[in-house]
């Protein structure tokens, strides 16, 4: 099909302005920050109302036009990117806060609101939305739910899957499907609201949601632990469970902390270097519930769980601490060029998992320098293999594609998952097989032919 | 099909022993708690196994043998019964807890294990399982997945969904599907577990769950409100969730309270009657949280939002004064024969919805008494409509359809739901155009048949 045709038809639909045909605009709206593929849509669709983008679906159902629903394009896995021609419809212009409910403490919101905004209108009501992670400034609601989003505080408020009560989804038909409204209890027939969680807009397009809200956390402690080995992690971590709400609890060695320290104004805070370190963060209010997690500290030193600790004393400090496990990332695609895994196991498995991990990058591949952290109290880690300055890109990420083999195979051993959260896209689909059987893909193909049988929406992505 | 034939296929995968036929078993396992409809089973099955179960499953696809599956039958729409001749495949074999892990806070239990079992093998391990209600004691886990229980503490721990982490499902097909297995964070393609529960059995058996665990609840205050009306409801509860964290919030009205009072030992414990009631527990394990608490309630008995308050003064006390709540829906059933309702409507519309309802009864049908009561907190009213003495219980149930088009009519202008925690089974069937579109229910069939193409799954229950 000619791109004349396909802004004929969508011109029946939009004003000219939403749709984009411009070199620079294809470009930006065509991928997500997955550099592994090239961005080729035909055009950039960018309407501005739920009737409108119901409406794009059911013209590109009569005509089977591909297309890839777009949200803030901070995926990892090309689940937002257009490689083969396809229309990009992006929730850019979708960004109306609709209600903040300071009664039933909800929020409702189109899907191009980002994150951050939802945090922040909570935060105007005195009210709180739990899901937090670096990139919340540009991510989008809609891509958030779309991918289930996590972060850095599931070990206390989970994934955006807790967080989405009701959602209106444009469906490859021409419909809006509202699901569940504002109902915290509706036990009426099959959870459709549940199955668009996390389907990558391979299902329907998802307009406008309903988030809950909670009271803002109380006051709290945060600590970062020096330790010798990750084995202690889950002594740690059941130890503090046991008598504290644990709103963090993450993981990171020396490569991740030398690697932000060298590029940022940020120091180690400890007088030696550690193996390995913990960062925690207890819900402390009172002064008893402090005093407790000091002495909790202090047994860990005195019995030798954990090396040395630094107590953070102000929220400056607090933030400091925090960055030098928020700033890994960030700092490995800035001053490196990594291959990135997203992978989990059960919280039981960490320890071995992680010695397994060492072993084969110490072993088998020492001359790719890899950082490995994350959240390890939801059993979640990232693995980033950094290319060598000398190796030619191409080159690196044909090795990592051996190397991935060795890595998803103590995966699979420890029953784990190759996409914690970052989704599958198009980036770990040739990886699915080893997260899912055959039965269950099959079982996903004739789901999705249910609810989208011209097959338009997001094709070749997770499948 | 005759007995004899069912009777052989089965023999191939159970010993005779877990093929029962007594008309006593076939009246026993036929129904749930809902009387309106007749137990008419073929016979019952108690597989032990999951593959027991999967195979059944494949005979019952092979020669389109239609099954009921069955867990305590303590639900209240007929999900469970056998109307017409279907095999009942019973859980209640099915009752190993194969693991407690105090490191993930994970419990992975049989279906078959009961709701209490859970949350006492819990509490051994000093850990806790959030879903509570009356009848933990005999209802099953795997029915509480399959029809999303609720109860009394959703306000604070939500729905048996936010408990679920893995489930292994038996399929039409034959096979065992293992869904997500103990991870926290898995990104990985549709989540069919989230499909499977709340599907009231009409998707796949569930066989095996892994739930969540958390820490225990901590020391707790609570207190029972009397009020003039019901709409000082959402002002105590917005002012409460500002600055403490709810636990129950729950409502009657005094006929409810004299229903209970009449038929216990249990007393009033206000010198005045008081035309409705607000139950109220938060979590208050400081002395300063408890005197804010007190700071509160004085507060508002000042400005006349509540006109007494009873603070609970010891366990024994709290018992009592939940009981006066948690007893209304037994003595209902023990003491008069109720026709049920259990609808939700959001939060914000609870004080117009009460209102409304209360005008029906009083204006329209005065002749009925009905008790009013519920999980305000969530939005969820259980409507108990009671034969008056004289009527025929043909009769009267013919009314309380005349009644429930009234109900109902108001409930959906509320954007409300039939079933808030009840389901849909065969009772509200008829209702399910209410709250979900032709669109939706032709979705949900389309779904089904993916799952279960032979359509031999509780054939008939929900749409």
């Amino acid at each position: 099909m000619t791109d004349s045709h396909l802004i004929a038809y969508f011109s029946e639909i939009l004003p000219q302005g939403q749709i984009l045909t411009a070199a620079a605009d294809l470009e930006f709206y065509g991928k997500d920050v997955c550099k592994q593929f090239s961005a080729h849509p035909s055009l950039v669709l960018t309407p501005s109302t739920p009737q409108q983008v119901a409406d794009i679906l059911k013209i590109c159902s009569l005509h089977k036009i591909a297309v890839v629903p777009s949200g803030g394009r901070t995926g990892y896995s090309a689940g937002a990117t257009a490689t083969q021609g396809e229309v990009i419809l992006s929730l850019t212009k979708m960004t109306r806060v609709l209600e903040v409910n300071a009664i039933d403490q909800t929020i409702t919101v189109e899907a191009g609101v980002t994150t951050e905004t939802v945090r922040q209108k909570a935060a105007e009501h005195g009210l709180y939305y739990g899901v937090d992670f670096t990139s919340k400034g540009s991510s989008h609601i809609g891509g958030n739910i779309a991918t289930n989003a996590g972060g850095i505080r599931v070990i206390r408020y989970g994934n955006t899957r807790d967080w989405v009560l009701g959602l209106v989804v444009a469906l490859p038909n021409g419909e809006l499907l509202r699901c569940n409204g504002k109902l915290f209890k509706n036990q009426t027939g099959y959870d459709f609201k549940s199955l668009f969680i996390g389907s990558e807009g391979t299902l329907g397009v998802i307009v406008e949601a309903t988030l809950k809200l909670c009271r803002p956390p109380r006051e709290s402690r945060l600590c970062l632990c020096g330790a010798k080995d990750p084995s202690v992690a889950l002594e740690v971590l059941t130890s503090l469970r046991k008598q504290f709400t644990v709103n963090v609890f993450e993981y990171f060695e020396r490569s991740g902390l030398e690697l932000v320290t060298a590029h940022s104004s940020l120091v180690d805070p400890f007088k030696e270097a550690h193996p390995c370190y913990l960062l925690i963060e207890i819900e402390a209010p009172h002064a008893e519930e402090r005093q407790r997690f000091e002495e909790l500290l202090s047994s860990f030193l005195e019995t030798g769980v954990i090396s040395d600790a630094v107590l953070s004393e102000s929220s400056k400090h607090s933030q400091d601490l925090m960055s030098l496990r928020e700033l890994i990332g960030e700092m490995a695609n800035k001053h490196h060029v990594p291959h990135k895994n997203d992978i989990s196991v059960p919280v039981p498995e960490i320890p071995a998992f992680l010695h397994d991990l060492r072993e084969l990058f110490t072993k088998k591949y020492p001359q790719y320098p890899s950082i490995i952290f994350g959240h390890v109290g939801d059993g979640n880690l990232h693995v980033n293999v950094l290319k060598p300055e000398s190796m030619e890109a191409g080159a690196f990420f044909k090795q990592c594609e051996t190397i991935d083999q060795d890595l998803f195979t103590i995966v699979a051993a420890a029953q784990g998952s190759i996409s914690a959260e970052h989704g599958v896209g198009l980036l770990k689909k040739p990886l699915l097989h080893l997260s899912r059987t055959p039965e269950e893909i099959d079982l996903m193909r004739a789901v999705k032919q249910v609810f989208d049988p011209a097959g338009i929406l997001n094709p070749g992505k997770i499948f």
